[in-house]
C-alpha cells in the first residue's frame, strides 16, 4: 500500500496520527521526572527519549509545542535538572495514565498511583517503581522550525539498574526487567531478545556475540 | 546499582559505550538509503529515527560527528532526500553488516547482499526487502553543541507498508512483520504486544483497547 504526501495530508486527524506515530518503528517507553521551585512533583510518559552519545553522556527527547503549558518543560527550564526512568510492563498502565490531563495542582504521582524517590544530587524526583533510573542536568535545547517541536537535550549525572541485568561488557539487558516498548501513541510491547551481533567487518559475516 | 558522573568517566572506553547506549531503553531499527550526484547508492543501519510530528508529517535521526567522512551525511545535503526502512528479523543480520567499515567505492547494498528498489518521486534509494518504508526530504538539522552529533530533519513525501497491517484507526502492528528492536548498540528484539490502551482521562484507569 502507497500513500502519497496529498493522501496522507487527507487522512482524518486521528488516522494520521496513529499511522505516523507507528512508522517510525518501536520506540522507548520513559517517565521523565520533574520538579517546580515550590517542589511540586511532576511525572509524564514519553515515547521519544534517545542515546545522543556516550562520552560525555547525553540524552535526549522531544517535548511538543510549548505554546500550550506543559509542566515537564517549565520545570526543567526553571529547575535545570530531570529524571528518566524505565517503564517496566508491572507498572506500565500507571505510567500510561500519566498523560491524562489533571489539574494543575494535582501531581502524577498521586493520581496515578506512583512513588517519589529522592537522590542526594538531583532535585527532580524519581519513580520508585522503575528500576533503571537516570538523573539528567539540562544543558541544551533545540527548537524544529518545520513543528516548533523541541530537543531537549541532557547530561547524565548518575545512573541506577539493578546489577545482575549488567553484562561484563556494560551491556544492560532490559528484558530481565521487563522494561517495555512502545508502538505508535499507545501499544505496549513486551521484547524478546532475539541475539547480540558481533562488531561488524568488511570482511567477515556477523556472528552471534558468545557471552558468559 | 549507583553510578556518578565521575564513576561513569572512569569506565573503560567500550564498558561505557555499550552501558550508556543500553540505559535509554529500546530503540527502531532502521536502514537509511541515500545516494549521490554520481548515483552510486549508500545504506546504513540506525537505531536512533524518531517520530517528531505527524501533521506535517515529520521524522528525524541523529548523525554522529561528521569531523571524519559520512555519506549517508553528504548524500542527503547534496541530493537531498532518504530513505528509512524498517529492519524485520529475517535480514537483520544483513542490516547489522551495514555498520562495517567498507571501501569507498563499494555500496553496501551489494556488500550486504541487500536490494535497491525505486520510486518515481524520491532519487535515493528503498530498501527492497523491508516492507516499511518511508520516502523523505531533507528539511532541517540541528547541531548538538556538546558533542557535535547532529539532528537530521525529514519531511515524509511518501509511505508504503503492507495493507493488512493497518488496523482501522491508522494503527500499524509492525509485530505482524516481525519489525525488530535494538537495545544497545548490537541487541535485536522481537516486541510481543501486550497490549493498546485507550486515551488517557482523568477520572478512569486506562483500559485495554477493543479492536475488531
Amino acid at each position: 500500500m502507497k500513500l502519497s504526501l496529498e493522501q496522507i495530508k487527507q487522512l482524518d486527524d486521528s488516522y494520521r496520527k496513529n499511522l505516523i506515530n507507528s512508522i517510525s518503528g518501536f520506540k522507548s517507553a520513559n517517565l521523565i521526572g520533574t520538579i517546580d521551585e515550590e517542589a511540586k512533583t511532576n511525572v509524564a510518559i514519553f515515547n521519544s527519549v534517545i542515546h545522543l552519545g556516550a562520552s560525555p553522556a547525553l540524552m535526549g527527547f522531544i517535548m511538543r509545542p510549548v505554546s500550550v503549558r506543559r509542566h515537564t518543560y517549565e520545570n526543567i527550564r526553571s529547575v535545570g535538572f530531570f529524571t528518566i526512568n524505565h517503564v517496566l510492563e508491572n507498572f506500565f498502565v500507571q505510567a500510561h495514565q500519566t498523560s491524562a490531563r489533571y489539574p494543575e495542582n494535582v501531581s502524577e504521582f498521586d493520581a496515578c498511583n506512583l512513588s517519589t524517590e529522592f537522590s542526594d544530587l538531583i532535585p527532580a524526583p524519581y519513580v520508585k517503581e522503575s528500576s533503571v533510573k537516570i538523573g539528567l542536568e539540562y544543558i541544551e535545547e533545540h527548537r524544529i522550525q518545520a513543528n516548533d517541536t523541541i530537543l531537549i537535550v541532557g547530561k547524565i549525572m548518575e545512573l541506577f539498574f539493578p546489577r545482575q541485568i549488567v553484562d561484563n561488557d556494560g551491556f544492560l539487558s532490559l528484558d530481565k526487567i521487563s522494561t517495555v516498548a512502545i508502538g505508535g501513541l499507545d501499544a505496549y510491547f513486551r521484547p524478546e531478545r532475539v541475539a547480540r551481533l558481533a562488531y561488524a567487518k568488511p570482511n567477515r559475516q556477523p556472528s552471534e556475540l558468545i557471552r558468559d
